[in-house]
């Protein structure tokens, strides 16, 4: 299969800065997205002392759902309740890469895909909060079976929100922006005849040999698909 | 050396939910500042198209410098004109480092580290901004030399700004908190007989080989210093 180049962003979307890492193809947004397992959620709490609205920035586990992101967390948390309330929020999800070593440390940096979604989540109720609890576990356990299924009043404790993905059309922005910064040191022509190294560093996430739980009975082992993470990327 | 055991939070401070996963201490806060390379920086963009204030979350390459938290970027970047106009924000840094696999879905969760920090950001100038620099460079590029110093039209062109880290005393919170959690799966009792596995999945994040860039000319070998990272923790 040819995969098309990926399309640059024009000068009229709203990434200001390094346009030429902005990317605009949903499918590397969705690459991005689903590459993650968590993402840092943020909100305007109103609530706060003070009279100042301040931001505040959890991590969630996170999967997408086609064209919603799905979080869940307790009906407690304050920011669960926050964003089932209908907040603003941005959920933000950075993958690092490695790090640029260039020969000036101005032109050092870091190898990442990151991905911005901006928005008002919902509360998904009844079969849609089922099904997304579906998707949820598949992204964030895949392969686990046989798992007791949550009670009744295990899911009337957790809450379970979408947040829209909307992809633009011509004279509307979508409600997204991703950034790929995959190069190599950018020195200028001055600097690469200096006796630096100059290179990347790549940083890998990896899963490491399950541990069973101490109290787990003997002769259960490892499922197959579980033993399979390992060899595969988070 | 004996290290003590955590103290655990009280229940009057900021953290509702799941307090038991709260660390008081400001050696925890560091350790986790200190382990991550990039932070997720959340502020209110007020300036957003539409009436109400909208959040925003970047990924910025932070490092800790005693009592405050450090990031750089460019003037001209949206987030880093805001961050330096003092606006509040709030510094998330999460490390992800396992999936617990409980015998039921709605015990299975995450280890983690997360730290955040909330205040509003400084300038810095001068002296103060080139210590600043040096601190970034060296968590960020550690143990990396040789490198062309910043001119004075990139150091103009670079923003570096400090958040404060402030611990608190009797009658007034600290700006941060912690949580950590470590454990396994905390399946019921009724659980427990299940014949499904349960544990924890480890997450690692480790350099890869160096690579190095394509138009480095010949004889230049990977510092040692880089090297190393191989062996170490990102």
């Amino acid at each position: 299969m040819i995969t098309p180049a990926p399309r640059r962003a024009p000068e009229a979307t709203g990434v200001r800065r390094l346009p030429h890492k902005q990317v605009l193809d949903r499918s590397t947004l969705d690459a991005v997205l689903d590459a993650a397992l968590a993402a840092h959620v943020g909100f305007v709490d109103e609530t706060a002392p003070g009279s100042r609205p301040r931001p505040v920035v959890v991590p969630m586990g996170v999967a997408r759902d086609h064209d919603d992101l799905l979080v869940h967390g307790s009906t407690a948390s304050r920011a669960m309740r926050a964003l089932a309330a209908g907040v603003p929020a941005c959920v933000t999800v950075t993958l690092i890469d490695g790090v640029v070593v260039a020969r000036s440390r101005f032109e050092s940096s870091m190898q990442y895909r990151s991905a911005m979604v901006f928005g008002s989540f919902e509360v998904l109720q009844g079969r849609a909060k089922a099904c997304a609890l579906e998707v949820l576990a598949r992204r964030l356990l895949p392969g686990v079976t046989g798992q007791r299924e949550p009670s009744a009043q295990e899911l009337a404790a957790t809450a379970v929100l979408a947040l829209p993905i909307v992809d633009g059309w011509p004279g509307r922005p979508t409600n997204w922006s991703v950034k790929i910064s995959a190069g190599g040191p950018g020195d200028g022509p001055a600097d690469r005849d200096l006796p630096v190294w100059a290179g990347v560093v790549p940083l890998h996430h990896a899963w490491g040999t399950p541990r069973p739980a101490p109290d787990l009975p003997a002769g259960i082992e490892v499922p197959p698909a579980v033993a399979r993470w390992v060899d595969g990327r988070p």
